[in-house]
């Protein structure tokens, strides 16, 4: 029903084609990127025009397996986590599993790839288990006990688990992230964009046993990421006070955007406040109605009765979405 | 002689913690990056927040490739010419051949890979023989008629040609870009920091067959490179003024360091205005003395007698050098 708009949020330019207005007319609710982006962007100093430093990579590296709790030596930059996945399922080569309802990623980055009806039911020969947690877009949060079961199934068929935790952020006691070592079968990935509201930077990180980092790094090189990667990464997971208001603040906005969903009969789900979905019949209408009002959501070309709605920024965005959805 | 100086260029942290002074005391003249940087950078509008969208890519993409000469079906952005060698080389599999000097990365992209003793006598097994255009670190410009021989030759025994066009940009009659073709195995790579003094962004192309582009894109995925890549690539590429202006000053700076070094009794070699090779018995005890004085120039851990000297940016620097090589 929308072309490429049900593939990937961020696409307003797909958008304005189609439903016209001015980028600036757009409220953007496609994606499930922070709209209050961390702001020491501003001000941070970039070095454009050398080629960066192997040290200040490795200070970037230690920087963000401080914030995920895990070993420096396990941790490994990225330019950007689906990316990471993307070369971390080639590396490891064979089948990779994952959910229905998932980020399509999770299924493209393998040459062969199935969906599993039931985790409790995995198949019997060994492959890659993708699974993001909280899950996109439906916002599932898995306990770690309930992963690390998985681990174990996984191990013993001699498969790997991948967790996604690129929308951990909020739930830092729900990551994985600790559990990676040698010997184990457990790969996490981590976004920088999506909590700290920059997704232009492109800066992911990939936790796993240091021999699949070894391969990793191999196929990337010594300069993964951009200058302006290890400028803003380095900074921002230092930034304790931010972290710690963000992490109390969303989900406060995602309460609030939970209410005017429900006042319109929409039951929202999930626990990443960063994003909410809804099921409904009314689906393929509702979204071309908000989208002639320049409002922007995703729908799902496999899942035509879901909907998924990204944080407004604040009241004025707020009230817009709901205005929208009373004359809908 | 000297641990990780003489792998890659660009690491002046290392340089300091040997030979002490602040960042702003050294001239770094160890990579073949230009000092002049393109300009327009300090201007430019980075949207850091949204995910870079598929538009803007392809127009970044169809600016490089009227750049390059080159149909824009056949050009795909990357994170870097380095990552994109590496990703090729691990799509293609099989064997690598490079010169015996040659950038590193030549034989590191590869599983395997060996030095050719001569390009006349090239094994008879298939494998993959990259060869750089002008070549780095010595500067050797080889004749399109000389490398359309080589692909032959290549084609013949089923094996691909890679030609790294990282310093092509000043000599663009010598690129061989626009021979990529469906069915021809030849591979062009480029690199936008070098020429345009902007190593930080990390942006390259591989300019490539569409079956094998298309492997590319699915290993790199939906947003490959930065929202500063984007905006930088796509108004550099179109700014015929600087690139004009470059291509001549570049090789006038080169001639005036060809003057210092010729003074001291050096001989220096290449078709590269970036960048100089000269060879001296010398060389291990030079380089040590520059560094002594925060001069950084560029060791070579297998070729003891050699040392690439970068161009420095302008009179003083210029002057800087030819003074320490007289007191050296």
């Amino acid at each position: 029903m929308s072309g490429g708009l049900s593939v990937h949020g961020g696409r307003l330019a797909e958008a304005r084609s189609r439903f016209g207005g001015a980028r600036e007319d757009w409220l953007d609710l496609s994606t499930g990127i922070n709209p209050v982006a961390w702001s020491g962007g501003a001000t941070a100093d970039i070095d454009w025009r050398s080629l960066p430093d192997p040290g200040d990579l490795a200070r970037l590296e230690r920087q963000a397996a401080r914030y995920f709790g895990v070993d420096p030596a396990l941790c490994c930059a990225v330019p950007g986590s689906e990316t990471g996945l993307r070369l971390i399922a080639r590396i490891l080569g064979g089948r990779g599993l994952h959910l229905p309802l998932a980020y399509s990623t999770h299924a493209d980055a393998f040459e062969h790839a199935d969906p599993v009806a039931s985790l409790a039911q995995l198949p019997a020969a060994p492959g890659t288990l993708v699974i993001a947690n909280p899950n996109n877009p439906d916002g599932v949060l898995r306990a770690t006990e309930a992963l690390l079961n998985l681990l174990e199934r996984q191990e013993s068929g001699s498969g790997w688990l991948i967790v996604d935790e690129a929308f951990a952020d909020c739930r830092p006691e729900h990551s994985i992230a600790g559990h990676v070592a040698s010997g184990r079968r457990l790969i996490v990935l981590r976004s920088f964009g999506k909590f700290f509201g920059l997704a232009g930077v492109r800066l992911g990180f990939v936790v796993a046993p240091t021999e699949l980092l070894g391969q990793l790094r191999r196929r990337l090189g010594e300069w993964p990421v951009s200058a302006a990667a290890l400028a803003f990464g380095t900074e921002a997971y230092g930034d304790a006070g931010w972290i710690a208001a963000t992490r109390r603040t969303l989900p406060e906005q995602a309460s609030r955007l939970d209410a005017v969903l429900k006042r319109h009969g929409l039951a929202p789900r999930g626990e990443c406040p960063l994003f909410r979905l809804v099921e409904t019949s009314e689906a393929g209408a509702l979204f071309i109605r908000l989208a002639q009002r320049h409002i922007l959501i995703r729908p799902f070309a496999d899942h035509s009765r879901l909907l998924r709605f990204g944080l407004p920024n604040g009241d004025a965005a707020l009230g817009r979405l709901d205005a929208a959805l009373a004359h809908g």
